[in-house]
This record gives C-alpha cells, sequence and structure tokens, in this order.
C-alpha cells in the first residue's frame, strides 16, 4: 500500500491570489512519481489556521510536508504548531545557533534567534541558502517535515535532504509507470473502457489536454501494464492509442522529416488549424510546404480547381470535394502528399444527411492512390470538432504514408 | 467583517503532480479583490476525500467554492459529497437534462446521465462550454457553489455567475470595476505602468489569457477609472488596450462584418494560426473567405506570385515580401482586402540584421494604397512570437481598414 501524504503550503500571500503556489505542484509530483500518495495540498494563510487541518491531516497521513512560515515574524508559526501537536517544547538548537551566529553575529539576538529553535527531539535539516533551518520528526505516527517557503531555498532542502529520505523509506521503483497518449476519445469512454480492462493491482489517472488525453497506468506488473494498454487501444480502435507523451503533429511530422517527405495542406472547416499544428516546432519547414486555406466555395475554385459542378452537385462537405482539393493541391504543391478536410463545425451549418460534426478528410500522393474518409463527430461545440478534424487528419496522414486503408482504420474507431 | 471563503480544487491529477494547480490563485485573487478573506485553499483527490475537510471548512466559512469532480465519471463525486453534507438527495434537473439530451442524444443515458443531476433545491449554474452543469446552494449556514475542473468551463462560468454574485454578496460594487483588454504587452511590463499610473483608491488586477491579458481596474471614481485606463494606454502605445473582454480576432470581424467586408490572409511563419483565428466563430464565412498558407518559399511563388528575384535579394522576411504576398492574394481572392506575415518565429533562424522575433506585416485592399509594417518582438520563445504576430496582425488590419497610417501607430508601441 502507498504511503500516504499531506503537504501544507503556509502563506497568506497565496491564499490572498498576489502569487501563485509554486511548490504544491513539484512536491506532489515528486512524491508521486516515487511512489507516495499524496492525500491533499492545503495552502493557509500565516495566522495558525495550518493547527486544525494538520490535525486532521495526522489521522490518515504517513507523512506530512509543511512548507512557509519558518521566517522571523510573530506571523511565521510552524515550529510551535508543530511542537505543540507533538507535545514537545521548542528548543534551541545549539548548532544551528553557532552556525547562524558566525554568520550574522550579535543580531542573533532578536527576532532571528527563533529561527535556530525546532521542537524537540526533532532533527534538522540544514538550510544552505537562508537562516531558517528545517527539522524532521514524529507527530504521532506520522513524520513531519518542516521547510522553509522561499523556494531557492525550500529546493535545494527537498532535494538534497528530503526526498532521498523519502525515496529510501518507500524503497521506490521508477519503472512502474507507463505514460500514454490517446486521441479522438471523450474522457468518459476511456474512464469506461479503463475500467473494463483493469487489471490487478493497477491504478489510472487521466489528465485532459488540448488535443489529446495522457493516460497514466501505474502499480501491478510490467507485463500487465502493456496487456491493459493493449486492449484500452484494440477497443478504443487502431491508432488512437500511443506509448509515450506524443501528439498528432509530431506522430505525423516526425514520419516525414524520418522519410524525407514534405506535406501540403487544403483547409476547410478547420481554418489553419492543421497547418498551425503542423509548424509549431522549430524546423518544420523541412517538411511543411504550407497549403491552402480554402474557406469559401470560391477559395476552393480558385486556389484548389475545385470544379463548380462538384460544390453545386456534392456540396462542399463531401467525398468528392475533398479528393478535388487533395488532389488540386498536389497538382500545384511540389510535395509528397497532400491532406484536405472539409466539414460542418459551425452550429446551425447541418443538415439530416450531413449533421454538425460531419467531416470529410481527403489524402492524395505520389505513391498510393488517393484516398477519401468520412468522420461523424458529436457535436461538442466548434473549438472541440475543429480540434477533433485536425487531430484525425494528422493522425490517419500518416496512416496513409505508410500505404494501409484508412476505412479499415476508421470503422475501428469508438470516437463516439 | 471580511466575508470567509474557502476553496477546494479536486483533482487526482493535480495532487499527483501531473499538472500546477490553475484555480486557486485565480479564484483567491478575484475573490480577495472584492474583499473576501480566503481562509484556505484545499487540492484534493478525485477520492471522496473531500468530505472531511470540506466539513471542517463548513465552521468558519461563509462562502465554500468548490472546482473539479463534476465529469461523468465515478471519480467525479463532488455533487453526492455536497448532497449529503447538505441533508439533500441529488436529483435530475429537468431544463439541464433537455439541453444536453438535444446536444448529444441517446448517448445521455449513460455515464453522461449524471452530469445534469444536482443537489435537490440547489440553484443549477449553466455551463455554455461543456456538458457538466454546475450549482450553487446551502449547507448549513455556508453557501456552497460547485464548478467544473476544466479551465475554459469554470473560467466562463465563475466570471459571468459566480464572481458578480459574489460581489454582490459582499456588497461590491461591480459598477466600480473597469475591464479593459490588452495587447502585446507582457505582464510585467503591464505591472509597472500601472503602478505608474495608479490613482487614488484604484486597484489592479491581471489575468493573462492565451492572445492578450485582462486588466481590471477597480475601486476609486469612474472617472479616476477612465483616466488611468487613458494614460496605460498612451503610455503601451495606440491601439494595445480597449474596453471590455475582447480579442484581435473578433476586433477586425466585428468591423468586417459591420462593413460587409472580406479578407483573405497570406502567412507564413504564422503557419494558418491567423486564418484559425479568423474561423473560430460560427459564421465566420460572412467575412472570412481563406487565404494561402504559404510557408516554403515555392509556396509563396507558386500560390502568390512572389518573384523569385524578390525572394533572393530581399528574402521571404522582407518588406517587399510581405507586399507581394498581399497583393498576389488579392490578385486572386476576390476579397476587399487581404493581409500577409512572414517573420523568423524559429530559435537559431535569426541573423544579426533580422534576428528572431522580427516580423513583417503587409496589408492590401481596393480602397487604401497597400501598406507594409516591421516589428521587432522579444523573444519569449517561437510560440509566443507566432501568437503576438497574429495578433499584430489583426489589430493593424482593423486600423488599416479603418484608414489609419500603420507606421504612426506602431511607433508608438512599447511592445518589447
Amino acid at each position: 500500500m502507498a504511503i500516504r501524504a499531506s503537504i501544507f503550503l503556509i502563506g497568506s500571500e497565496i491564499t490572498r491570489g498576489v502569487i501563485a503556489d509554486a511548490h504544491g505542484r513539484l512536491l506532489a509530483r515528486e512524491m508521486t512519481a516515487i511512489g507516495y500518495l499524496v492525500k491533499r495540498i492545503v495552502i493557509v494563510p500565516d495566522d495558525g489556521s495550518v493547527a486544525e487541518i494538520l490535525r486532521l491531516a495526522l489521522q490518515d497521513s504517513d507523512v506530512i510536508i509543511l512548507t512557509g512560515g519558518l521566517g522571523p515574524t510573530s506571523d511565521d508559526c510552524t515550529r510551535d504548531i508543530v511542537a505543540k501537536l507533538a507535545g514537545v517544547p521548542v528548543v534551541q538548537d545549539e548548532r544551528a545557533f553557532e552556525q547562524l551566529y558566525g554568520r550574522i553575529g550579535e543580531r542573533i539576538y532578536g527576532v532571528n534567534q527563533r529561527q535556530v529553535t525546532i521542537p524537540q527531539g526533532f532533527r534538522i535539516i540544514e538550510n544552505p541558502k537562508g537562516s531558517a533551518v528545517g527539522f524532521v520528526g514524529k507527530i504521532a505516527d506520522a513524520l513531519c517535515y518542516a521547510l522553509p517557503g522561499v523556494p531557492s531555498e525550500m529546493h535545494a532542502m527537498f532535494y538534497h535532504h528530503v526526498l532521498p529520505e523519502l525515496a529510501t523509506l518507500v524503497g521506490f521503483d521508477t519503472k512502474s509507470l507507463l505514460e500514454l497518449s490517446c486521441f479522438l476519445t471523450p474522457e468518459s469512454k476511456l474512464e469506461e473502457v479503463c475500467k473494463e480492462y483493469a487489471l490487478d493491482g493497477i491504478e489510472w489517472g487521466t489528465r485532459v489536454q488540448e488535443h489529446r488525453i495522457s493516460l497514466y497506468l501505474h502499480g501491478g506488473s510490467d507485463a500487465n501494464r502493456q496487456l491493459m494498454a493493449e486492449k484500452i487501444e484494440k477497443k478504443l480502435g487502431k491508432g488512437l492509442l500511443y506509448s509515450g507523451d506524443i501528439d498528432g503533429a509530431t506522430l505525423l511530422s516526425d514520419y516525414l522529416l524520418t522519410h524525407q517527405k514534405k506535406i501540403a495542406c487544403a483547409e476547410s472547416c478547420t481554418g489553419g488549424l492543421i497547418g498551425k499544428l503542423l509548424s509549431d516546432r522549430n524546423g518544420s519547414s523541412a517538411y511543411f510546404w504550407g497549403g491552402v486555406i480554402s474557406y469559401a466555395n470560391a477559395a476552393k475554385e480558385e486556389l484548389l480547381k475545385v470544379s463548380s459542378i462538384t460544390l453545386k452537385a456534392q456540396g462542399a462537405v463531401s467525398y468528392e470535394a475533398v479528393i478535388e482539393m487533395a488532389e488540386g493541391l498536389r497538382a500545384r504543391a511540389n510535395v509528397d502528399f497532400t491532406l484536405a478536410v472539409s466539414g460542418i463545425a459551425g452550429d446551425g451549418g447541418g443538415s439530416p444527411e450531413k449533421p454538425v460534426g460531419t467531416i470529410y478528410l481527403g489524402f492524395s500522393s505520389f505513391q498510393y492512390p488517393t484516398q477519401a474518409v468520412r468522420l461523424n463527430f458529436t457535436s461538442f461545440g466548434r473549438g472541440s470538432i475543429r480540434r477533433r478534424a485536425a487531430v484525425a487528419a494528422l493522425l490517419l496522414g500518416y496512416f496513409y504514408l505508410k500505404g494501409e486503408q484508412l476505412l479499415d482504420i476508421t470503422e475501428t474507431w469508438q470516437y463516439i
């Protein structure tokens, strides 16, 4: 069972919103990474009110980390509160006193003297960058660390003293985490699928990002985490789950770079988003030629030579239109490969045959026959449809370049 | 006496340190600004453990804000916990059900159905950007708000519903708030300028968004807030500060809609971002024709007829190139107005004459002579340069259409 930890950040400037908390995430991430279960992060003012929640946290935490409240002013009350909860007096640490005396001399007799006091029976944690020492000791059964709130001081003490002790305590094994990137799947669906395929001792967590969901599997055996990931991918559909932290643009552009190919895009409903994503990284001119934002029908005709007959008979949102867009662009752009997208992203733009969320994608190259697919996204709003259309274009572009039949892939997608 | 508030953020991805808390500071700052005393910010996992600290917080808080834990999965337990503490059952809200049913149909019968339930007797807070509704009601004497954790959803609901209610509750005069939108200025610069022009009794707060900074002036007199805003704009430069919550794309597209004009864009370094921003809203086809992403020089020649001599002699990042891009596109697109952008966004792409951050913008129309300007952005990374280049193009496009001399404007900009 994971060792349970509670993190406390003491500072009125945080509860007043003057500064953002900088420590909570760092401490939580480092401790989670070595297997701790962070039960809570609590931010309280310098008014002593930490005592109450601290008492509550002692009931379900094996480790407590406190930062802040060790300064020289009367507001800085962490050591008194910890001592009181531990049932011991606050005493001066002679070695710390001598060190600080050596640094600041007689000025120590004043407010600074408090900074070399710790709860009796606690062990000091030296502060290489400041005057307030930290300390560690037991309150009931919980191991309690107190560190200054100043980032440079806290970081030095946490990384050099606290984290190594915590790692030893928990018998840390870094290898028990599998990070995955999931595309086009709503969070609720991913959660259902994870539950369905949950394997012994594996826990999971998700993080919704702009163009993907990061999925973390931890605990259990290596083999079982891999097996669970394979089952999830099989359920969601081919190519919707990848190992590591990767996005659709990186997947496609890495392939283009490796194979020294160039891409051009013809975008209608995405309005430039695919081009933006493909040019997000430095050096993208090695694989990205550019393209056309053929938003209006006139732009499709003028820049891509899509025929007016197609636009009238089949409409701009059709297999025929995206095929003509992709082929029309390839005729003009000196690239290996073009992709085209046209769809209905806007509220009120749909029809019974082509409701909002209908997207057509076309792919053309010198190497393979042109292909086109239709996708039907659930509408979660214009922005979401456009983002998913862009991600689908990037993923399917990758498979098209690998010579796959796109219909075989999309028919496995459980993206609704 | 100040009204006491406790803020709860529910999300295992925060306690696991996968993401940093983004809401705590924002909520604490906004509530402190209107006179609340934030007693604590508590971050807990999705495991239901919020209940215990929530019970404790109810003893000393008049207002409770909860974010997160309203999703469709079993981990998302906020509504059950609030209902239990309030001593009421969780019930389905019929209006919210109908709205979500209208959006996603039969798929509502599954995990999503939970998202339209609230504690009995609570009032719904509509979610314009997602499927989970929020709610507000009393637990004992405390007013308790629950909002989704997704930032775009939470922000919309907090700013439009919760904050105005909280302001009324505390007797804060919302009329004493001036909201402004600031472009192209770093937060630290804006802070300096606010300090320089601070007027009696006026406090300010900022909120950094993707393509702008929202600046809030509150307190003091109407006249003084207006005066302070004018001084700030004068210092930052013409057209970099606007009343209200507005972005560059809206500024330009509202103008185009009102005057029934159409735009087409030729983008190099922004790679499609300007087109994406101009097509973000429904009905954008009324003013957005499309354009060309002329990322490679070959694309500039092939699609926009930029001359190879210009590209060789002056380079693709030059006055001449953006003028030819804008005019070349206007020759092909049947629009009133074109804009073009070319610049150096990438690390390592610069030279002493044209360092990273150098951006040229060109504007062409039937109504006014073509104009081009050069901007020199400080490099805060590729993404930031591209975002600022896009925003500058939108702002200057707006002024170009109004017949202004762009050099007169950009020479006042203190954007570095």
